[in-house]
């Protein structure tokens, strides 16, 4: 149970839906930066990409909630599916992603750790893979982000479902209606 | 230096501030949620508090920007000034803040940590302090954000001024404009 009353029945609005249910007035920026990073056109990352990066840095960081979500989101935008995003929980190094992804990847991974851990060895190995300014600013804050979001919903002990199946249908949601629409 | 080129002299443009400027579709959400979440009306906790809460967990996040900035701004906005922030970084139990704030703030260490880190004994104690659900619920998500704040900072190697002068300035313009003002 939450450690919060939310005043309704938190399963009907599990994880990170309830708390922004609760507080609509911090919903709106919640949202809106969901949606830009993960959704919003983007030059060279695709959605099902970006949303690999927020699987990877929460289950990084054990967020039940947050990485059952964000990988039926992945599956749903990438072509090889939930196979691929699972390979890549499992085992960065050997995942088959190309070498600018995996760098992308090392980088959120140090992001989770802490700021200070991205260092000029991990952005100098990313360069190398042809990765751009705006990849690095946005894996950067897309992971620091997914540390926010999974604090706040296993801080406050949100409702996390069980059933895959109420993920599969979230990321259904997510992909045709997106953050914005709560 | 930056691990990113901002396309300007980040000295002129510090901290977050330069990254926000590089990357105008997040900031946006960004300010909006920290202008939110340290300023905009709220029923118990005042501006100084809650920008004591930001400074000490961006002190445990080890991020010199946002810890000089932000104690700058609960210095400017508490009664205690300055001498209450670094007492509450030095020492926490012994520091001369009422008990609800100080169970709270013992719930933004833990949110700092981990968000399962957040125990029904540290929300019982704080309950026994007199805590409401929007004050946890808050001080849970202003501690998850500054995780984010702190590891775009530090994650993308944004400049940090020494000169404590500088974060007074950058004080006082917050107190008057706020986030939203970039």
């Amino acid at each position: 149970m939450a450690h919060i009353d939310l005043g309704f029945d938190e399963r009907q609005h599990p994880g990170i839906r309830g708390l922004t249910r609760f507080r609509p007035e911090t919903a709106g920026p919640l949202n809106a930066l969901a949606e830009t990073l993960l959704r919003a056109p983007h030059p060279t990352l695709g959605p099902g990409e970006r949303e690999l990066i927020a699987a990877y840095v929460s289950g990084l960081n054990d967020c039940g909630f947050c990485r059952a979500s964000h990988s039926a989101t992945a599956a749903a935008q990438l072509p090889a599916g939930r196979s691929l995003v699972e390979q890549v929980r499992a085992d960065l190094d050997a995942a088959p992603v190309g070498e600018k992804l995996r760098a992308l990847l090392r980088i959120a991974a140090a992001v989770q750790r802490g700021g200070r851990e991205v260092t000029a060895e991990l952005v100098d190995a990313a360069r190398a893979a042809g990765t751009t300014d705006l990849e690095l600013h946005d894996t950067v804050l897309i992971a620091a982000a997914f540390c926010m979001y999974n604090r706040y919903v296993d801080g406050l002990a949100a409702f996390t479902p069980e059933d895959p199946r109420a993920y599969e249908m979230g990321a259904r949601h997510l992909v045709e209606h997106g953050y914005a629409a709560g």
